[in-house]
């Protein structure tokens, strides 16, 4: 739909619903705040989207984000180089670097196995990982897909794949959150939760 | 929050943050999009952000937004210059322009009185309405706020500073929206759309 015949405002709205998540009318809403912000916003705005794409790349090794040919993670020798966590984007990492719970290497997939979407393990970074293990003296792969039905399927995909390599594979726990209430927790969770039960 | 210590991606989650309606979450992942996207994509997002505040500003009449100093709709003779529509915000005039129901004019206040958010009359282009409506010789003044509480409070505050100015001061009904199902509609919409039937 064409607004008001405002070129400018057309093209910023286009660019906008390209992103993740970012429909019509809320790209409609963020033109109109940029429109509105002060000039010196829109340029800091403008400035960090260019420059995020000029000083940053996808790390050599594992695909997280870096500033180099490697990221701070791999290059983080105080880290422990024998286990990797296979995750499925670069968010995950920051989610799982802020549980401050894992102190070992990543590795991005950038995406998981689903057919319907034309995601097929090829697209994937699975040979590159293959590649790790058997290269890098791998002791363990964690496997920190979401637990969806494509997730779990991928990592059931990988741990064949891994299987014979003499190594642990294992996977993140799926259960009750902590916090929650069993009274508002899906079934399937539930279930989940008592077929994983552990010994106290 | 510092992700990983990559300064290019803070500084691009703190000015996305800043986006209505965006949190620090969605920056993120907005964030991520971006650096994966191929380069011609962000270059595009950052140009289009800049020209949007160097190629247009808002009318000086009616605070749409405009490529000269004053917008389209003000310029268009085609237009009734005897009837001003006034709305909350600028993405208003796209809903109601989309309606192909109105061909007057606009005037966007920039928001509604709400002392809670520290939002007064005179922080509204109030003034400027009053001296159109006394310098343009209007008819009409339909006001076209959204039926919140501080929507109806402001409707009722401006029918007020426009008494006695010899002009027609209409509003938007409220009622039943078309196409939904009574059983669905809350009580208070179906409360209103009773008061104000109307004979057929």
């Amino acid at each position: 739909m064409q607004l008001l015949g405002i070129d400018a405002l057309d093209r910023l709205i286009d660019e906008l619903s390209r992103l993740p998540g970012i429909g019509r009318k809320t790209a409609q809403r963020l033109a109109i705040f940029v429109l509105k912000s002060e000039s010196q916003y829109a340029e800091n705005l403008a400035e960090a989207i260019y420059n995020l794409k000029k000083e940053t790349q996808l790390c050599d090794k594992c695909f997280n984000i870096a500033e180099g040919s490697l990221c701070s993670i791999c290059l983080d020798t105080h880290r422990d180089p024998s286990k990797i966590c296979v995750v499925e984007d670069i968010v995950d990492i920051f989610a799982i670097e802020a549980s401050n719970e894992y102190k070992g290497l990543y590795h991005v997939l950038g995406g998981v196995i689903s057919p319907l979407a034309g995601v097929m393990a090829e697209n994937l970074h699975l040979n590159e990982l293959i590649d790790r293990v058997k290269n890098e003296n791998i002791a363990e792969v964690l496997m920190a897909l979401n637990p969806s039905t494509e997730g779990e399927a991928t990592m059931i995909y990988i741990s064949k794949l891994l299987s014979g390599l003499n190594l642990k594979v294992t996977r993140i726990a799926s259960g009750v959150p902590i916090g929650s209430h069993l009274e508002y927790v899906d079934t399937v969770t539930i279930g989940r939760a008592i077929s994983s039960r552990r010994e106290l």
